[in-house]
């Protein structure tokens, strides 16, 4: 079995430019993965693609071949839409090809246009990611589902929105070497306790933005890359995917995911590593209480042992294990079908050392990347490795 | 590398059911499917769904782990959306996953719901397929695209109104024994060409009805079959997908199908046969323009045969090569979504003998399966074989 490697990234700045279409975005973030990667555009066998809500913000479905063609890319193209996680869907089944033998070389990337629809807009429209009969036409929003999954948390284990508000203020603080993101702007505790409250407890420094922009990764096999001398130190060793019942009120337990678990769990059993190989980890953190659900659920923090991560200063740039040294979903920003290509972007990124902030992760040689679908129905989760050179 | 084995099958009636939702048209179909299939729903290891317009008709995206709750199935579930061709992608995967050892069981399929748009309302809906800035805007709708292609051809390799009649009545014929079919009447030549028009050459029979339907695959390893003794006689024997510019301006011919052609060939080399040796097919005809440009596509016709392919009776139930035996778009209806889902389910039934057409290719062992998005911007194609005892 062949292994995936990382031939090129690009990311476009994340951030509100609503007069750009979705095709322009990811146009501009595939030209800079080409370029990275010295690979021609004539030698991509196939694309996969994630978006999420096209048909609400661009009135645009079928993007696999008007994305190829914005790459301009001649194959066969594939849209995937897994809610947040769709462009994590497309790299997991862009890892199966190459490593089946199926294709040498994909490109594989999302992109999503937001803020064209308003705050209300698009708060409205990342409702689909619900169940639309039994949750958001009884008044479900995601910041609502995701204030429920922290009172229960709160509940189970402990803790106060005084944890969470370090998660913030850890994600804003690695941001601020990161230019393509949202927000590169220090908080503190206290402008996040004292930030207008969105759904208890979660306020506004609680929640990511809505944002617009473009990931695009060139993946190829490992003998593409060896015979072609290119430059692409990093792997995507692991793979994995889970899923849970789409509604909060189906599940046994709303401060658990068992969809990352799962999902975690085989990528771990696919890369041959268990959690305590990864070094660093890019997380799924629309909302600070996901950051907390989902470093339990990849055994990155033991169940109960999430909420104080950041505060303890396990998680943060100089932890143990850092979590987002990207910023993540908080302050990188979170257009949504691009969100899981960009993690494994910076993560390739930050082991490769070609990353500001890769000085925190001099040693690291293992990384992971999780994205996350509704309140974690859908779950993916990659496993990158520095190539033994 | 494993056999793909179509375990079950399960297809609801296509026709206007504008009060039931997409999971509930999903859940009857995928029932059927494990009732047809003796696998129990516990196997399943992951499911792969197409759908196209879920967010407009139903403001509802992130379908997969919906469908998979719906079906009763707790594995890890992705939406595929490739305009009408989503379940063909979805099936594409889900054959590529199986045969590379990563799964032995899935539930595959796919579901639309329409008709409670309306008809101008699902035909704006359908539009997002086509290239919202240039197209759309334009005022393209796919009856007026798939009109620009008949005059393509007719202009290039001749032909008139009265060949694609010849196609509607012989998909009707073909529909009246399918009690899934929408249409179960025999129409006449003189029917279609009396019809009101829609858009010149295209009238009212040469379009597909407006449909909401579901269809559920269960596919294992040719291991599980044989481990389990299942009964699944048929297996999917190649894929292949292809894609081409999104709008048609931007293609250098109306008139051919590169896309279709490039996913025939591949699925053709997969399964290690040409195009002779399909005894039938089931293609993609949302309008009869669309079946010539199809079988011209897949060497089923020459290039610029497939118009008179029909009329002469070489397409016919008891011609060289019978296509659409099962109605086709036509007659059985296009419930977008499912429609790929659906031509696998008839060709395994028409090949095991379980088909009330099947009597018409008693000893046929190859059936092909070409589902196409848009104005065939994208294309899958599957090749199905009788197993041999």
């Amino acid at each position: 079995m062949s292994d995936v490697r990382v031939a090129g990234t690009g990311v476009t700045p994340f951030g509100s430019t609503p007069e750009r279409t979705s095709r322009d975005l990811f146009a501009r973030a595939s030209q800079t993965a080409f370029e990275d990667s010295d690979v021609p555009r004539d030698d991509v066998e196939a694309v996969f693609y994630g978006n999420f809500m096209g048909e609400l913000a661009e009135h645009q479905g079928h993007q696999g071949p008007l994305m190829a063609e914005a790459a301009g890319v001649q194959a066969p193209a594939t849209r995937y839409e897994s809610a947040c996680a769709s462009s994590g869907a497309a790299i997991r089944e862009a890892v199966v090809r190459i490593r089946n033998g199926e294709a040498d070389v994909v490109l594989v990337g999302g992109a999503e246009r937001m803020t064209n629809l308003g705050t209300a807009g698009a708060t409205e429209a990342l409702a689909i990611a619900a169940d639309d009969l039994w949750e958001v036409r009884a008044g479900m929003t995601f910041p609502g589902a995701y204030a429920l999954m922290a009172q229960a948390y709160f509940e189970e284990y402990g803790g106060e929105h005084e944890d969470l508000a370090h998660i913030a203020v850890k994600n804003h603080e690695n941001a601020l070497t990161n230019d393509k993101a949202q927000y590169q702007s220090a908080i503190e505790v206290s402008d996040v306790l004292e930030a207008p409250q969105v759904s208890s407890p979660l306020g506004l420094y609680d929640s990511c933005p809505i944002s617009d922009g473009a990931a695009a990764l060139v993946l190829t096999s490992e003998d593409y890359a060896e015979d072609n001398d290119l430059e692409a130190p990093v792997a995507i060793t692991g793979t994995g995917q889970g899923g849970d019942r789409m509604a909060l009120h189906d599940r046994e337990y709303l401060a658990r995911s068992p969809a990352a678990r799962e999902a975690g769990a085989e990528a771990y059993d696919d890369a041959g590593i268990d959690a305590s190989a990864v070094d660093f980890a890019e997380v799924h953190d629309c909302f600070t209480i996901a950051e907390v659900l989902a470093i339990e659920a990849l055994d990155i923090a033991g169940v109960g042992e999430g909420i104080s991560a950041a505060r303890d200063g396990r998680t943060t740039a100089d932890g143990e294990t850092p979590v987002n040294l990207s910023g993540g979903l908080k302050a990188k920003g979170h257009p949504v079908g691009a969100t899981g290509a960009s993690q494994i972007a910076e993560a390739a990124t930050l082991l490769s050392g070609d990353h500001p902030n890769s000085e925190f992760v001099a040693d690291a040689t293992t990384a992971l990347a999780h994205n996350a679908g509704g309140t974690v129905a859908s779950a993916t989760v990659h496993v990158l490795a520095e190539v033994e050179p």
